[in-house]
């Protein structure tokens, strides 16, 4: 299978990315909207780190894992590994930034239960491969970590896929899995 | 159900806990036993930290956070609750330590991959469950911090339960999981 070293690469050890907001950073901020429940400070720009450098003074720090699938079944995973694409590429010079956390009730839940809400009625994993390969994306954990949020979602995608981009957002919003995020940022940047 | 409180008790919000082999703690280590791969260094004691608490100089430190379940499926996890005791219980002086770490081939595999080997064909969860209410265990992951395991499980339980305690790691040391484990260390205690 020529997909296997890519399903391999996507599994690689868990990554520490940080993403600082201040006066420094590639990513130029245009805006920070609170979606749901409370907001982050305005900022200038954006600065990600890989690995274990530190971010001088910040507005604010956000850190996240990369880390092994939860959800996604191996068929799920070889037709995302055939279809996304990796970050980075010149021409997608727009990003959006996704903190969300989910409620308790969420997680109370047991594993075959979220699997349920996340795929079979939410359809999060079928849904997104529709927006394959325009909009690229990682998923940071950081429940774990004891951060403010469970979850930091990059994306990065061309100015022409802005509204594929928005498509995709405002479809997961009215899904079922969505009725347990309890706070939810929407930042958007440009590559400057 | 009376049991719905008990499972969102389970499921409390991720609480780090830091195990500290030295001079000093509650538990004296009987023995440190490298079972897969290399070992750690010989201590007399050990100090169990939880949420942000600093153990002072020690001789290695281990730090794992309880998280949400990734396999356990509603049905189990409602059995679990009726049959499970919490740590802590006066009578149970013995203990035990098992920090493990799965091979980079675990890590690629599908969730789905990943269940069908823990319970379906390994029964890890049916296994563990025949030990019950004798064996009391929770479980700690740390992959996702850096950690050099990616799991550390507690165990406590009777000096009359020591014998049924061996059969319960004989057992899932045998299954098609483990085959997967690249390092494993075996510590016992005993409450001093």
């Amino acid at each position: 299978m020529a997909w296997a070293a890519e399903t391999l690469f996507l599994m690689a050890p868990p990554l520490l990315v940080t993403f600082a907001a201040g006066l420094s950073g590639v990513w130029r901020i245009d805006r920070i909207e609170a979606v749901i429940g409370s907001g982050l400070l305005p900022a200038a720009r954006l600065a990600v780190f890989e690995g274990s450098g530190h971010p001088g003074p910040a507005t604010w720090v956000l850190r996240g894992v990369t880390s092994n699938t939860r959800y996604t079944q191996r068929q799920e995973l070889d037709t995302l590994a055939t279809r996304q694409e990796a970050l980075g590429r010149p021409h997608a010079t727009r990003a959006a930034l996704i903190p969300i956390r989910k409620t308790d009730a969420w997680w109370a839940l047991a594993q075959d239960e979220r699997r349920a809400i996340f795929e079979d009625r939410s359809r999060h994993i079928g849904v997104g491969l529709e927006y394959l390969p325009a909009v690229a994306r990682r998923l940071h954990h950081c429940r774990d970590l004891g951060e403010p949020f469970d979850f930091l979602t990059w994306f990065e995608y061309a100015p022409e896929d802005a509204g594929a981009f928005e498509e995709l957002v405002r479809r997961l919003r009215q899904t079922e899995e969505w009725r347990y995020v309890d706070r939810e940022i929407d930042i958007r940047l440009t590559r400057a």
